[in-house]
């Protein structure tokens, strides 16, 4: 089969590997569709994220979406030609914080394209069956493979509380923060999305929001809203964000970039605010998959662009051009 | 009666004032036990905290135990002699926030020693009935003036979670610190108390504490702790508490000091940390009382001076002194 | 002014009254829509509801909306002509129930409609400011009446913490049953409704469900809702959502009706079921005026009859025809 | 190996088997002590539980404790010579139950002598390494059997949400409802015990109880308790609880007798009560061996005798004597 590899940062070869065979409790997938994530282009880019480090060939690429071709021993609840959609992480399921229903915190979890675990810009991938959830027709291969960011947002919602009658605040208008947006409206919030590009907002109202605005029409800041979601990882916004939180409010950190931020205290103890921030997702397909069959989220609608496993680079750097929001790359 | 102003920073003046007449709702109390704060001593010496700045003469102490000496119109269920332990603050009970269950989070409370409001180093005050606690003759008046800090204490376990087989590390062994362990440890958790100091740590074990260190005395850091209890408000061991904490740890911020402090953005995502502030308490009292009755917590043995009216600023200063906790100004 | 009172089962007479003067605190007003809830049919047909019972004359009616057009002393957040939505229970504030932020708990409470407390079948009514909260005009007069029977909604729905991707099963299919099968759908659940009478359920889908059924076409029962919200107060339809919830499902006892279920107590350990029951609501007119006033509920169309105070006989029977779901009074 | 066999009811005998061999994860313990539970002696009288029937020879017993003697392909963290004690109950650990956390209602979990899964009066198990918790050295073979009910327990108190201050009611002064009443007061709560035979309490003050009363001393009903735990399965206990429940109380039915009870639907609602039930527990033994090893609770104190593989039957009936508590078989 064919594999786009990361060889270096900036150098992406697709190479011929044998299809892998499924193990005990794995199905094997023809993969279909694979969303681009900001951390892959950041792997590419500078061949680290962190204290994660590209130190081998790695295979990028983990929301993947597919079709299943052949069953493992073992596997009794999927069949031949189910399209399913993966779920990129792999606890071991007897970890402690596996066996407390936090998975995504498990230290062994293995992740799609996480060094040194390859990811899925791939034609096959041999995955647990446990973890390759069964997507009905209406939900296109796009769709299931977008159902990974999906549950960014869905955690993000359930760390932040929001729900019916939560005025949230979400900054940033890119892929996370507009579904973050989507689900706190779906949640029955009132939703006021911001970024510092305008041009960026005015899909907003078709993602949820009530209301935006940018750093230029920023409103007076109060202490107005319960719930702020960033998923910029930027430190002005996060500040401006925690500003903005009536007392009790709760922010959560969904965006990466800003290594620290200058909490301040007396805000957080004066309003009793709350920080939290998320890693992944627990939990969360069955709901992603509900509501995408139900058709009230348009993940096709982010889509902007296709590539082939040989333009694996293009769909990495499709993300900088105007108006882009989400590349797929179709193997 | 006889009253202690604070006139400007470093200065006290023992005034005579009319005795108050209880309002409706309202009892009038002879204060018989008044704790020492550290916020006190910090109006007392720098004429200010944060954005509350003392521009008129202030009397401070907000920690007041007394007897009911006459009650208020429309007062029903309290009697005079009955010995009462004082809530300082007094909120709009019709704020939103109060219906919700955090009245000490309404904008409009009245809170004793905090300006413009005047506190109770004096022989009389007028309060609410239903914001003066009956305390059993079991609670002594020193006691029953430190069910306030008692109180901060059980809003910081409440913050944080802490249960049966909660491990728990407090920062910090001053009065709120003990207070923290001690209500940690009647919580079923286990405790380690840290500080500086290490000869503050030498009564951790009367106050719950199953282990201690100093800095010096440090274990490696390792993600070991459910709850950490910051009572120091010191930045470095904020950030050292964070760096303890296991997967979906909580962190509360407790003590007072530092404005700003740098928070590890990637530790909190990683980890699903939680990080909150509290101010001040709500509803803590029935409890405060119940634990004290019992004899499961010993206040009086945080007490380690007392002084009259006219020695306030030797008990404002008491804190200072090597091997102090508690002073108590006995009007 | 005139007020329709109940003078005993079955027997009612408009009287003149002197129009009430607004206390401390209080507003003046004239009443504009008045809901007829069952309870109010209940009190005209037998005198009694449990252990309430009429024994003196007694105004009905507790869902109102009017017009404020006298301010009491000390109101200062409210204004003459403003249009207000009134909570029709009012707690001793300072209450333990009321500081802990369930009010509604309090023994103390005062409720319209609920003997000895008259209710607002009447041209004028004095209520507390805090407790008529203002509507804008988007929302009508009637809806502002229903904001009330919306809240019953409300409460059900956080007692069963309905959320994004919840199966919820309501039982019921009048008012409020479909007030809580909507709020449901806003918060993200997808949502059956049954009834034992069909002809109620072609309305469902107007009201967020998303499928129904009736006892004759009721699916074979297995263990898929993960709340059951009954909303008929019959012990045989109580006992149907039982056996459809999952592991950890919770029950929620809105509807009136039974005095004992016969609780399966195997059935509720093996899957450790919660059951909890709701009486009226706390803290949710907000959220109601912005779920109303966004357009997201549709209130007037519950609607369907309208009587004068000199027809409030006719309200109370209206609910008794087929195809009726709210009658109100305007008085 | 010798195990003991039900053959049908009332019959046990002690059979030659081989010893297991341990398989993928798995250890063989040498067992050293089995608590006696009272669903044992339900099996060996009735022959079976509800809709659990012992159809073929059945081995009893599930509270193990033992010696690690072999490991299995794939143990790392676990070697020989290693004191366990052992969860008998085994999920299939990526079912979506167990993914979320409460693998307790996983419907394949394989829990011993539990028709038809063997339990462990016998002289060896294999068990998965990860259900096979190592205990310290100043925890008795004995108590380490006893953690699984201390866990029954555990997961009382968590369903109930007890804590610092809570007024607790636990009905029944057995084995579990002693457990109970001690790690409601090691979680800080004030506990009042009840029993209908006097007799049984002698012991409640060592186990946590405050205060007790019978049934011939009952004090006038009040609602005062905030949680309210039965441990006797009985209904007039149980609803002589939920009428002593404050509002927002919360009843937690832990022992099992009763098929029904007739819950009282308007004191559910008028006090917004919670009644939810008990199945096993998950992931207690952390906080179980933390409480045992830190000496804060007397499991060896329970056991009131021992009896060999030999001497089953009388194991099974010793509870029946009067101020038997808990019988232990040594195999």
């Amino acid at each position: 089969m064919k594999v786009s590899v990361l060889q270096g940062p900036g150098s992406l070869l697709v190479e011929d590997r044998p299809v892998p065979s499924p193990g005990i409790g794995e199905v094997l997938v023809r993969i279909l569709s694979v969303g681009v994530c900001g951390s892959d282009t950041h792997y590419f880019q500078h061949g680290r994220i962190g204290s994660f480090v590209v130190e081998r060939p790695l295979v990028l690429g983990h929301e993947p979406a597919g079709e299943i071709v052949e069953l493992g021993a073992g596997v009794t609840d999927r069949h031949v030609g189910q399209r399913v959609s993966l779920e990129p992480g792999v606890p071991n399921p007897l970890s402690p914080q596996s066996l407390a229903g936090c998975y995504n915190l498990d230290p062994e979890v293995r992740f799609f394209a996480t060094p040194p675990v390859d990811g899925v810009f791939s034609e096959y991938a041999a995955h647990p069956a446990a973890f390759c959830h069964p997507v009905p027709d209406s939900v296109s291969d796009d769709a299931a493979a977008l159902l990974e960011p999906l549950s960014v947002a869905l955690a993000a919602r359930a760390a932040g509380r929001v729900g019916v009658g939560s005025r949230v605040l979400v900054a940033g208008a890119g892929p996370i923060g507009l579904l973050v947006s989507k689900v706190a409206q779906l949640a029955g919030a009132e939703v006021t999305l911001t970024d510092m590009r305008g041009e960026r907002l005015t899909i907003a109202g078709q993602y949820g929001a009530q209301s935006t605005f940018t750093a230029d029409d920023a409103p007076p800041i109060g202490p107005e809203y319960h719930v702020f979601i960033d998923a910029t990882g930027a430190e002005p916004a996060v500040l401006a964000g925690l500003q903005r939180l009536a007392p009790r409010g709760r922010a959560v950190l969904v965006g990466m970039g800003a290594d620290t931020i200058a909490l301040p205290v007396p805000l957080v103890q004066n309003r009793e605010l709350t920080i939290t921030g998320t890693f992944r997702y627990a939990n969360t397909w069955p709901t992603a998959i509900s509501l995408a069959a139900r058709g009230l989220i348009d993940l096709d609608g982010l889509v902007t662009s296709h590539h082939g496993l040989d333009d694996v680079e293009g769909a990495l750097l499709a993300g900088n051009r105007p108006g882009a929001l989400k590349a797929v790359v179709t193997p």
